[in-house]
């Protein structure tokens, strides 16, 4: 199967500039008609058909969970962006979609011209096979760290659990516990890179003892994890949670001691989704762009169809500290 | 437009009983040649084309609102449904869906089989429009009382109501404030005539000063309302919220206030999302069946689809009172 037709091999072909090509193909008058005709020759020579998605065109959304507060929001996005540029959306959802996976099927689905896959389950030659079959996809928070030239859309999960020690560090904290999710997601990685910068700026390596993954974020996980540290006989003074969830199960054991938070504890999550504002103290997080991370894959889809080259093919969108009132200075201070 | 046959009609027509029909156009061995020819020639004559979905076919699928926990719940049971039956979900939603209906070019879109609508904005005279074109869909949450044969499908939320008063009027709570939801939702109809009936068993009818509505159900609006009703030189010793995130706004009002819940004050919600187990003290609350509106949705649309007839159009799903910690009998006892 060819490679499909991008601006740039528009361009390369005629003879003229990228923006030129870009002018023709958005039927702009300012276009000499010799250079109109030898892009439109190009075009043709070349297949180009037509590069912008149309209306009534399918957007194939796979996301295989439950769409609570998080997943929700991200699919709220990608769809309400997508039917804003005049595309239909084919939603894949639910837990039990996990187990199905429609990807090998997709680049022979009729009217589907590209696909956003959230968290997708596959390995990544799944992703690869997609990628080499030309069909265009996006992949909203990458499980794994994929492929170069898979295009791909996260949050800055290193910067932001990076600026979130840094708070709790700058706080007077030393012992924190953390509690991370599913071993098997890469964003594990860059998130407990982050905790632990701070941390070893200070000369400090953060001990394995205080360190807790789960295999579902959920509160009942937290809950759990944060149980272990808290009965530890050199309990944390600070306990960090992989999400909001898992922060609620935290506050929950906590309560459970008799430890006031953040008297006695300080509590963080990330996400910043709203039952980081339900709890009692409000939670200190890190706020992911959620709405931003649908937009964004739907933007980079479009591009793809329309035969652009992209530039990022890996684009992280910043998160933000968000301090409220779980977090304060370590009891002893 | 002919009206789509029904099994009722291929049994009339072919003069065999219903259950005769369905076993001829399921496939089953024990019926008679010359029967089964009957009913097949009755089913040419009347244009049945098959009767159930099939692979390929498409459900649209309309929910013009962020997908958060509550719709977001529906929606994924909604979705994870209709792919188990080898259908296709159309998705449309988040907030700049509202203002864009879909539903008047619905009937035209090639491959759509039919639609479940979620709490949809427009008005009753757009769903007889549909009914009126014989389009199969059907309605969870209907905003505002739907005609008598348009399907609908929603919570029990008179009987929830009535037994999260029921509950605070045996603790022994007479005043009672009720933060209502945006008052066109006929919703509140049900909801308000619930909260009411305990207290006028009791010979009480609530005063309308303890009686608020918000024009969206959020917690930034609930706490709003609860600080007015807080704030009145005789305030109420409990008080119900439209929905847990208005719950959540009551018990920041009361903790600005200094007031302990549940020794000074009783707070209640509905629907039991995350949210409600996420404060301190947890919500008592009404759970709504959210996952089972999703799959109730799709299987009656199925059914709709299959030609069969429906002796239900307008199905409630029983909710459940959820007794947790923010509800005590009143100080005064």
């Amino acid at each position: 199967m060819p490679r499909r037709a991008t601006i740039r091999d528009l361009a390369h072909r005629s003879g003229v500039s990228i923006a030129t090509v870009s002018r023709v193909l958005n039927g702009h008058a300012n276009v000499a008609a010799g250079t109109r005709d030898r892009v439109l020759h190009a075009a043709g020579q070349l297949g180009w058909h037509g590069g912008r998605a149309t209306d009534g065109d399918v957007v194939f959304v796979r996301c295989p969970y439950v769409l609570s507060d998080y997943f929700g929001l991200i699919v709220s996005s990608v769809v309400e962006t997508a039917e804003l540029h005049g595309m239909s959306v084919m939603m894949n959802a639910g837990k039990g979609a996990a187990g199905r996976s429609p990807l090998p099927a997709l680049p022979d689905r009729p009217g589907v011209r590209g696909a956003v896959l959230i968290l997708p389950p596959e390995p990544t030659e799944d992703l690869v096979m997609l990628r080499d079959r030309r069909f265009p996809f996006v992949v909203v928070d990458p499980r794994t760290a994929p492929p170069r030239d898979v295009v791909a859309i996260s949050s800055a999960h290193f910067a932001g659990a990076r600026s979130l020690m840094a708070h709790l560090v700058g706080l007077g904290h030393r012992r924190v516990g953390i509690i991370g999710g599913p071993r098997e997601w890469s964003v594990n990685d860059g998130r407990l890179a982050g905790y632990v910068t701070p941390l070893i700026e200070l000369g400090l390596l953060p001990p394995s003892e205080l360190l807790r993954f789960v295999t579902e974020p959920n509160e009942a996980q937290g809950h759990a994890a944060a149980c272990d540290l808290l009965d530890l006989p050199d309990p944390p003074t600070a306990l960090v949670g992989f999400n909001d969830k898992i922060a609620v199960g935290i506050l929950r054991a906590a309560a459970e001691r008799g430890l006031r938070v953040p008297a006695d504890l300080s509590v963080a999550g990330f996400d910043d989704i709203d039952v980081s504002r339900a709890t009692h103290p409000m939670l200190t997080t890190v706020r992911q762009p959620l709405a931003e991370l649908g937009r964004m894959a739907v933007t980079m889809l479009l591009r793809m169809i329309g035969g652009h080259e992209l530039d990022a093919l890996h684009v992280e969108l910043a998160t933000e500290l968000v301090v409220r009132d779980s977090t304060a200075p370590p009891p002893s201070m």
